[in-house]
């Protein structure tokens, strides 16, 4: 007999050799029928392998990542089946189970080149393949037997993972006709895969370097149920309309030019207002808080990244160093602002009763990323941090922490973010090569952040060994309209560059003391923050965001000059507006407008220019009556002063 | 008999071989008695340098460039041999006029480094040398005898000139016992050198070469005057102290630090908030105006800059590209914004309706200078300008060149620079191969920008061969406090960017027509424009850019809390104000405040405190009352109106 452990600790005697599936059965036969993984000590396994000793265990259902995972990866199989059936001879490289779905890269038999057309038949063949109800099967092999195997099969994709493997660690899984080089775990048969898609189709290089084959990447999505799927690909839909890239575009936002080069954002009018009205309210609100704020250039030179440590990690991985014509000098695009942050602090004496000094920066940074990962504004190769750091006393940093989550929450209340969840990254400490710091200021530093969230009633979720290199961090999440969840801020203590930049003030007792250090940011980036308002939002900013508040419609031609009055009153009054002089009908420029997303519509036809008044429309929903333009300036102000008043 | 023509167009008649001097002498012994030198068909010359032929003369006096610039080359000579004879053995490099007197790079005889004490030394020997009124002597050598002079007295720096210059153009200068290869022209005899002072010593490279010797530059200034002397001295400690490298200091405005590299601004938070106000100022101002913001990183794909042609002039000799880790692209500090905007432009397409589009960025450009050529917030390696491109329509162009005046003076006026010139710059027609463009263009372009300035009653002077390359320009100058001329604005015609990015618009006939292209800028660069700022207010902002408006100052502690109600009070209404909690007499906190310029100063007692006041000090006027915190408040904001209101 052996001892089970579950997760609400119980334990329970099992004969040796019990699976997964029985354990699930002997608990009630419902779990059975929706258990989909379980892991044992740890491990993520097969429902079907036997447990031969005392183990705790835990059963996942599709609400568990671990059961969604399995699914997927069977499902990936699945597709793998349905591919070579229908092009036999295709080799396959690999294919996980991802964030929403799956993927297989694929070079298809007989050099057929895949389609969209294609999907469609993938499909298919996988729900036929599917409702077989077959059975996944594992088995250990020897290398000699794998090679033997993919070789006989002429796939050298798989012959290349081969290699790398130990002889008495490999397993393959057979699902129907279809034999995979794999580590499981996966369902016990494909019976749970009831609603299936296949969804896109991509290159992807073999191993994802540039220099070797580009295959191609199938991606799906499976789910247990057609519901499921339904709302899934409503989700989609509903994700396409909101894409930044989509509505950055339309509403001309920004732009990216290959000449300026890939991941680089040019901000239109459009966009760099919505920009510099969320850096000018967050400007306020930090002085008003006590932060300092300062400017520094793009560049620094290599010595101080490698004071700060920053050219070792991105002096080789990132964009190269500048040199200079004369002088020998070596500059580096910087990738962090807390260096230059350093020095600023390091140009004056600081005495104990200055700190804590908030320096706060709306600093761009530069990271080279591969072409293939850039995603409009959310994944870029420049782009600007809300970043601050926090000079203090070590027994002020548990106050500071407090103050910029209490800054943080102020600024998601304002922006409607509801649904957040909070993470603190501890170091692992099984690898404490990996960080740079003593063990007593880790220790230190991951207390304060844990008790300031608990006194800041915060609740977190903490993950070891997802800290920074240099300290313990706290992060935000932000769940949006359609429920997807976006990382922004940060909070990052760092004891380290005040070591290396050798920061001091003078204490109470007349000595040099070393103040700690917190790195924040409240957006994370200018561009990743725009792209999540502009898809939370569907690109209806809030008002006060609007780059443009209001359009002038004149019924017709005639009332054009009424109109130009109208609109220099309120673009005298900081109410940027525009006009639409078209000679349209009224009605074609009513719905011309609403799309553009401009909050006010403003009528104007004779009656209005008689009695000196505009007719106010709002961009999705309707009439609001007459007004005297004055008035509407009132109104629209106070409507401003609402939405930023939380 | 020859004809000599003079400035105002009379022309007489004088026998050949007749002098400078001798024409000087025939018009009136007074005017003999100041003339310096003369200029004969364009070419300034010795006075006592006999006229052959028919010519065109100018004769020049102290106040003209020309005049000084001979009194003070003569002055360099004088002081070489003032130098000659205290240190025999000396070597001679070159011995200059500049702008404010003369220098000249020796490495002084027989090992001697030269100290400051030297420098008394230098000067009395050459009040000593000058009282004799040694005549000064031109005589033409060959390049044989040339060689053979310095070759015996050893001094290899002027036998490697001499080895550059061709036989029959050589020619020596000899006063008293100092013989120098020199191309003049010269004063006549040392006579009118009245006053005379050696200012200081720096190192510099035999022709600017780092790799080759350091000589030491000998600093100098000579005037015919001892009054112009006296207040020339008086000028040049005015200047010191208002030095904006010592106020910035002293002020915390900006540092720079070796570690991020020279050249490199770093705005300390009271620097930053100036810079930010004069941006957000401007910002407020060009959006009335019609200007639409935009914002760009900082770097750019090094084909951007092949396109746009600025690879050529600043990829070799700025800031060298910069390479990635993968997929082989190499980008480019930005030289310049106008590529990036012209690639938003591109983004999307134009109607002439749509024109002229007026562009505007803060943007920060890179330009590599020599760390000898750096001098505090004037000379930086980067800087950021307040740059805009107009896109319009060639029939547009005049009206946007008169747009940009009246902005331009609207500045000023502002900011009190009410004495400034303006200068035309057209291309050389001489040497059309240094600029890019048609003929066409370039005539209609410099007509524009002529006609503009005519109709906007702007006075101008012209000055041919001093365009950019891609287009002619008009700069502005401005007149400091102490009657210095700085270099801010600039506005340029550019009709070749338009064709290198192939920018166009749909004109009413439906085809597409090339737009023009205007550079302009208002403050240069906020680095320089601070600069010019500190330097004309000696660090006593205008209210509006103060960083600081108030500091309240409590008598004693016992008020202290009283002071923080106010402080958070004034705080709050965006009065930036500090406070003075020291435990020091009142008359010491008004004094040490008063030093750091902060604007207003309250002080706060017993008094005060019982009635709710606070008692106004204005920094260099004193008492200005008692008044309520709020109508402080209101009476500063009145202020601040009247100051921006122009």
């Amino acid at each position: 007999m052996i001892k089970i452990t579950f997760p609400d600790g119980t334990v329970r005697d099992y004969k040796a050799g019990i699976t997964g599936l029985e354990l699930a059965k002997d608990i009630s036969p419902a779990l059975a029928r929706e258990v989909l993984s379980v892991t044992v000590n740890g491990e993520v396994t097969d429902l079907t392998r036997p447990i031969n000793s005392d183990a705790s265990i835990r059963l996942h259902k599709w609400d568990d990542e671990e059961g969604k995972h399995t699914f997927w990866h069977s499902s990936a199989h699945l597709m793998a089946e349905a591919i070579e059936q229908l092009w036999p001879g295709t080799k396959f490289g690999i294919g996980p189970a991802i964030e929403n779905g799956f993927y297989y890269d694929i070079e298809p038999g007989n050099g057929h080149e895949l389609t969209d057309d294609d999907l469609i038949l993938i499909e298919n063949k996988m729900k036929e393949l599917a409702s077989r109800n077959q059975p996944i099967e594992r088995r250990e092999v020897s290398k000699q037997e794998a090679i033997a195997y993919f070789t006989k099969k002429g796939d050298e994709y798989k012959l290349e993972l081969i290699s790398e493997l130990e002889d008495g660690t490999i397993s393959f899984y057979s699902s129907g006709t279809f034999v995979d080089l794999c580590r499981g775990p996966h369902l016990p048969s494909t019976e749970p895969i009831k609603a299936i898609k296949v969804l896109s189709l991509a290159g992807a290089y073999w191993r994802g370097d540039e220099k070797r084959k580009m295959l191609t990447r199938v991606y799906g999505i499976t789910f247990p149920k057609q519901k499921m799927l339904d709302e899934y690909l409503a989700f989609l839909e509903e994700a396409k309309k909101r894409d930044h890239r989509r509505i950055g575009k339309e509403l001309e936002l920004f732009t990216f030019s290959p000449k300026v080069g890939m991941g680089l954002p040019l901000w239109m009018p459009r966009g760099a207002e919505i920009r510099a009205s969320l850096i000018n309210f967050l400007t306020s609100i930090l002085k008003k808080r006590g932060y300092k704020i300062v400017a520094t250039p793009h560049i620094g030179n290599v010595n101080l990244y490698k004071t700060s440590g920053h050219y070792e990690k991105y002096g080789e991985s990132s964009f190269r160093p500048i040199s200079t014509p004369q002088e020998g000098e070596q500059f580096m695009l910087k990738p962090m602002n807390c260096p230059h942050h350093c020095e600023i602090y390091n140009a004056t004496p600081h005495s104990y009763k200055d700190l804590p000094l908030r320096m706060a920066e709306f600093g761009t940074v530069y990271r080279y990323e591969q072409s293939g990962e850039l995603h409009g504004l959310t994944r870029v190769r420049s782009f600007t941090q809300d970043d601050a750091h926090h000079f203090c006393r070590p027994d002020q940093l548990r106050e500071e922490f407090k103050s910029i989550i209490d800054l943080v929450l102020y600024v998601f209340r304002l922006l409607n973010f509801n649904e957040f969840t909070a993470q603190v990254s501890l170091r692992d400490p099984d690898h404490k090569e990996k960080y740079i710091g003593t063990d007593e200021n880790w220790e230190r530093a991951e207390r304060d952040i844990i008790e300031a969230a608990a006194e800041m009633n915060l609740s977190t979720v903490v993950e070891t060994g997802e800290a920074a290199f240099y300290g313990p961090k706290l992060d935000f999440m932000v769940k949006d309209a359609i429920g997807r969840k976006w990382q922004l801020g940060t909070i990052q203590v760092d004891y380290n560059l005040p070591e290396r930049f050798d920061l001091t003030y003078n204490g109470s007792d007349n000595q040099k003391h070393r103040p700690v250090m917190i790195h924040r940011t409240i957006f994370g980036s200018m561009e990743r923050f725009v792209a999540v308002l502009i898809e939370n939002s569907a690109g209806k900013f809030p008002l006060w965001l609007a780059p443009d508040k209001a359009v002038i419609l004149p019924i017709s031609e005639k009332y054009n000059d009424y109109a130009k009055n109208v609109l220099e009153l309120l673009n005298n009054s900081d109410i940027c507006t525009l006009i639409d002089e078209r000679s349209e009908k009224i009605g074609k420029k009513i719905r011309d407008n609403e799309l553009k997303r401009i909050p006010y519509l403003l009528i104007v036809g004779e009656k209005e220019e008689q009695t000196g008044t505009i007719s106010v429309r709002r961009q999705g929903e309707g009439d609001k009556g007459t007004m005297k333009p004055e008035e509407f300036i009132k109104y629209i102000k106070e409507e401003i002063k609402r939405e930023i008043a939380v």
